[in-house]
């Protein structure tokens, strides 16, 4: 599995390293696996990282030391690094070095640690060490992973190009008749075999007035004739999530669905046009919102815009409404080149079934590529 | 999809509150979500329960409140549930809910909420409320989920018994020429046509020197003659998981080769010959253990003997060393009837290969259970 090269990997430590410093840390203890992976190329289901300004500290355990020690001298082996193996439980590893070091101020990653670990960890570095304190920090590695390098741009085009191909062959598999469950299944066949690892989230085919929940499971409902059906698929590729939907229906559609489908794409095409470098999230956010609402769809319209995307199939930055008394001064508002997320508005009305459409964008220097490439109008299959 | 029938979910939650009324709490939430499954059958993917001597205060948002509404009066519908419709962030509703009533003794499943969403919602109701307080708990539901009730113990045997069907097919994929990859394919393709709503966990094909790694992802090599290939696979099955290793070779087994299979099969044939209710699940442990000494395999089994199954594939009881300093007076050391556990002992030696064998046993009054049924002789495919 390709991974970030090694320079690549440098460079985040030193954007995270700078953010580090400017809160006077000594260390950052990364305890978030999305995180580990994103410092480190890390694959497995445990570790944690500590990111000091000269070392990469390494804790895993047996499973996967092997696996560590054949990515030595390869072309993307973590710069710095220092294999620690836990031989029992992380924590008591990670307190132990913690304790051994001349580490006083020890940011911890408030947002991923439970109260548990922090209370169990930070009792035990106050009895070895009493200097050193574990002070609370909010999304420092996430901030560097909201603008993608490179090679995350590379893979994540190259991921919504399959996921588009994937699309394609989708509308295949829509016919009165077959379940909601067997339409899922053969997407994720589809999905595996277009070289994805897995499939980014439960795939979502919603059919009839399954279609008026936003996140219906796929049952056994056999489509039928004039249903509306939401196919919301992603794959996992290389480690990075892609994330389409696309609504069709089965047979002609009725004059209402064409009228709902038209006003969620014109949502859909107005939020695009609106992504550009320093527009405003909460305003790309709102040129959907205001065009569904002009259409007399604004309460069936309940989610976010969209989200972002990249290691997590939901991260930051969120496309959504700006919420009174929670995001009134928010310092992280503008879009900026390097940013990866879909725009995916909708429309639900209950007992009835409901649209959504869902596209990946890359914001770029000039404005915004839209990376999935699937035909948008509504396809009457 | 089935779930636990509405007479379950009431006697799961006299038995959670018996376990709050004892720490004198006038409440618990719970924010983990296998947990909110647990008490309430939901199946989305955000939700937060508030568990008092009445009521189930339920909040989610309008994403699943038609879900929510769909199950009243059907037999499996949560009993006492108060439903709370969440607009906005999920804390917040919270912190109201926690505000505006008269509990002051609220617990928290310190081992779930971060630090963050602690200190924030702390802080919140604060403000609102002085008089109430968050508690810290450690396990409550948890340590109701350990022990299977009827419901679960169909669920799981009804697992076991496809997943072991599934294995005997996947036995039919393993050939030289073929990739690790391709193999994974099948037989995530074979979980889903048996039923199971997706795999437990990636799937592991591991061949030759690569089954040497306990937790090796599937990758292009291909098969070769003579190749140890360890097939380790599960599926959720109506929201349980199930979980089976066997170890095959490609043609004929090497005499070494041979020699591991058995000692890890007499570790595997011991370990579960122990398992009866009073065991002590260390004890389980060192039966599989000692065997592999005794076979000087000792050094080559780095993991725990088993882990718990349920709507987690890793849950309690684990079935693992006891821990100098950590397990030395564990009070929860005893196997008991309705617990469903693997049991997966293996030996690994890096460069060379490695075997695991695993099933899935249910302690019953008398003794054990196992709920998986595959030929476990060596296979020489």
């Amino acid at each position: 599995m390709p991974h970030a090269p090694t320079d690549a990997l440098k460079r985040r430590h030193d954007t995270v390293r700078l953010d580090i410093a400017s809160r006077s840390l000594d260390a950052l203890v990364v305890t978030a696996l999305p995180n580990v992976f994103y410092l480190t190329n890390f694959t497995g289901s445990a570790a944690i990282a500590v990111l000091t300004p000269d070392r990469v500290f390494f804790l895993t355990d047996f499973r996967y030391v092997t696996a560590i020690n054949e990515s030595r001298d390869t072309p993307y082996e973590c710069p710095d690094i220092e294999l620690v193996t836990v031989d029992g439980a992380y924590d008591a590893t990670l307190a132990k070095l913690l304790s051994s070091s001349s580490m006083e101020r020890v940011g911890f990653e408030a947002a991923h640690l439970t109260v548990s670990r922090h209370n169990w960890i930070a009792a035990a570095v106050a009895r070895a060490n009493p200097a050193s304190e574990l002070i609370a920090t909010e999304g420092i590695v996430e901030r560097a992973r909201v603008r993608k390098d490179a090679f995350e741009i590379a893979t994540l085009r190259e991921g919504a190009r399959r996921l588009s191909e994937v699309a394609v062959g989708v509308f295949d598999e829509v016919r009165a008749g077959r379940t909601e469950l067997e339409i899922a299944a053969a997407i994720d066949r589809r999905l595996r075999e277009s070289g994805f690892a897995k499939p980014a989230f439960d795939t979502i085919v919603a059919a009839g007035p399954n279609a008026a929940l936003p996140h219906a499971r796929p049952c056994q409902r056999r489509l039928a004739e004039g249903d509306l059906v939401v196919l919301d698929f992603g794959g996992v590729y290389d480690s990075y999530c892609v994330d389409l939907t696309r609504t069709v229906t089965v047979g002609s559609a009725s004059a209402r669905a064409r009228d709902v489908y038209a006003a969620v794409l014109e949502a859909h095409d107005r939020a695009i046009a609106a992504v550009k470098p320093g527009a405003s999230r909460f305003g790309v956010d709102a040129a959907a919102r205001e065009t569904l609402a002009a259409h007399a769809l604004g309460e069936a319209f309940g989610h976010g815009t969209g989200h972002g995307l990249g290691i997590e199939v939901h991260e930051e930055p969120r496309i959504s409404r700006r919420r009174a008394g929670i995001d009134d001064h928010v310092s992280d508002e503008a879009i900026d080149p390097g940013m990866v997320f879909t725009i995916e508005p909708g429309a639900y009305l209950p007992g009835w079934g409901g649209v959504r459409i869902e596209d990946d964008v890359l914001v770029t220097k000039d404005g915004v590529d839209v990376l999935t490439n699937v035909r948008s109008d509504l396809l009457e299959l």
